[in-house]
């Protein structure tokens, strides 16, 4: 039965599914252009090798409005955030022992930070409010001249709250400490410009713009003392050794290339779409995040059904063909319910019974119909059956 | 006129062609089971993409008769490197505190070793013979009771080279200490059983047995304390975080599941015809490394040519369509003769003159013939230009 009914992926905050085109010019360093990159000076397979990295190079610097040579491939954005955090640490040799992160940062930022505080470093987190937001306040309160870094996520994978990141940015600055972003999941979706947001190091990836997984990248502005944290060759500016991922990286350029605005306002129509069904056919469906769906992941929405656990609705939808998630995708095999949203100040109730939709460039009109008919049956059978009721 | 000659990719030590059955493997995960692993809890693309990674995990665990939940997949054998020396270092609640490694390691286990040091770490090095064998009665001098971890490469990646494994295991255990090699190299090409050569800790990856870049593997034994060097999430028994590289991880799976000892048979006999061959043709062929084949990785061969500079043959040869390197890939970019040789005692000018040929299941007879007829004339023009003869 299962393999006959619709399928409804809405789980792209997560990952998204590679475009035809980005697995096409993959195949090519597969199949042909498999030379090692950093062989280039050997022999002509290594330069056409190389000349792929550069090329990627070249469109995923330009994105963001940074040079070529401010752009180091990564295997993803968790190690993108290690090379940030860490290495920007361990290059320092200022007495600025303080690191800042937002209480809502992602398990590689906050293990991160709090791994440096065993080598010394002082960490504080910033509070947020209801909806996600960073408290500029708290930020200034917390922040001083012994600070060496403030990292905070542009836009929240789970509740797609972005932040005003050129507010964080002067105020970060005015006191001489760097700005590093966790850009993996507002990457393209909304713009980034490291030089107007005035970012110094920002992680991105591609699995998220309908690339592969594995591979990602780290920006650091030019002149930012930093190190590389993994011991190995000399690849990406002596930053990141280790063979080059020529397929993933080339394959990371052509989702970057080929990625339109037009993407990213078809999911925001659908996410759109999708919640205003929802509250027409379901009561008691609150938002998680931000009100404002001009500060939002364009695909991103996250809902929870008053009186109902988010497990219940996660299976049974799953049961019709809909992929949805509950709390963060990193922290699923958890019974504990997101520190995102408990550091938003929600319940435990309404942690637990948040549900994240998010929409991609392949969603349709009938899957939005056909997930809100769901969504609406599933709710009402389950409610009658609550005992929070 | 380039483009018209024969192509001869000789450099498959440094990385291979990717097997046109892991390509249309890995393409089934780009493409439709893209879900994220660790979405197993939530939904069915979830539980998908989960098997995909415990079969792989499965057919490598068996490849070196290993358990599954001893395999955590990386990055590649780089990141696999610094795990394994750093991991075992942090997760270390004894006082051992002196790390050895060979002489002839790569860079990333070099490197990480020498990064131990500035944590307070002894750090020690074995020498080895002028064919690349470790010196068993150096390791037995330096190994104490003192010793954390030894890590030593089963098979050069630039001479061939392959140790007496079980052997160095053995004095290594007799004290105690931990025992990881890097595998990169030799994994599949000769066998390794990770308990009968009673291995710690075995480094390995795809993109050298016609897999894909950007995919590696950890073998950790059981009980074997060793704690993750990244910051993030709870993927790969939490000890590697980031999103699953899943059809990257699918790939290595598949490369391993269609690996057949006849592939290492084929390039074995290509690699002892060349190098008989160019005996046969030239004078003054100097074998680099193992003299015994049978020691020696199956598809390397690495020599020099009295009186000539390596650059210029790599040059030369690359003009006629044939892809070699001289000096380690990872260490192409510098003038500076490769450490490995050095380590075995070589003059610089040997050390400079050696250029390494490594063949693959792809290789044809007469890629072969045209290899040895373009060699031996390059050979034979820069040696009248030579002003060493």
């Amino acid at each position: 039965m299962v393999n006959n009914i619709r399928k409804v992926y809405l789980d792209n905050n997560a990952t998204t599914k590679v475009d035809e085109r980005v697995i096409e010019y993959m195949n090519i360093f597969f199949r042909d252009t498999y030379a090692v990159a950093s062989s280039q000076f050997s022999h002509t397979p290594g330069i056409k090798a190389k000349d792929a990295v550069v090329k990627s190079r070249n469109i995923i610097a330009e994105s963001i409005n940074a040079k070529a040579d401010e752009i180091i491939f990564t295997s993803g954005a968790t190690e993108a955030n290690n090379l940030a955090i860490k290495g920007v640490a361990y290059a320092d040799k200022t007495n600025r022992d303080k690191i800042i992160i937002s209480s809502i940062e992602h398990f590689s930022v906050y293990q991160t930070a709090e791994h440096l505080r065993k080598d010394g470093y002082k960490v504080e987190y910033i509070k947020v409010d209801e909806e996600g937001f960073v408290d500029i306040e708290d930020l200034k309160t917390k922040i001083d001249e012994k600070t060496l870094l403030v990292s905070i996520c542009i836009g929240n994978h789970e509740v797609g709250t972005i932040q005003d990141i050129s507010s964080i940015s002067e105020i970060v600055h005015s006191r001489g400490a760097y700005l590093h972003s966790d850009g993996a999941a507002a990457y393209l979706q909304t713009d980034i410009d490291v030089i107007k947001d005035n970012i110094d190091l920002l992680s991105i990836t591609a699995h998220k713009i309908y690339g592969p997984k594995g591979v990602g990248a780290l920006f650091v502005k030019k002149n930012i003392p930093i190190v590389k944290v993994f011991g190995g060759g000399f690849q990406e500016f002596d930053l990141r050794p280790g063979t080059e991922n020529v397929p993933g990286i080339a394959g990371f350029g052509k989702a970057v290339e080929i990625y339109s605005k037009k993407d990213s306002e078809f999911a925001y129509n659908m996410r759109n779409c999708l919640y205003k069904e929802l509250n027409k056919n379901i009561d008691g469906v609150i938002l998680n995040g931000a009100s404002d769906f001009s500060k939002r992941l364009c695909n991103n929405l996250n809902v929870s059904f008053e009186y109902i656990e988010g497990e219940s609705v996660v299976l049974h939808l799953d049961m019709r063909g809909i992929a949805v998630i509950t709390g963060s995708a990193c922290f699923s095999r958890s019974l504990q319910a997101s520190h995102i949203l408990l550091a938003m100040g929600f319940s435990h109730e309404r942690a637990h019974g948040s549900i994240r939709f998010s929409t991609s460039k392949y969603i349709t009109k009938d899957d939005i119909h056909y997930t809100v008919t769901e969504v609406k049956d599933v709710i009402e059978k389950l409610r009658k059956l609550s005992p929070l009721i």
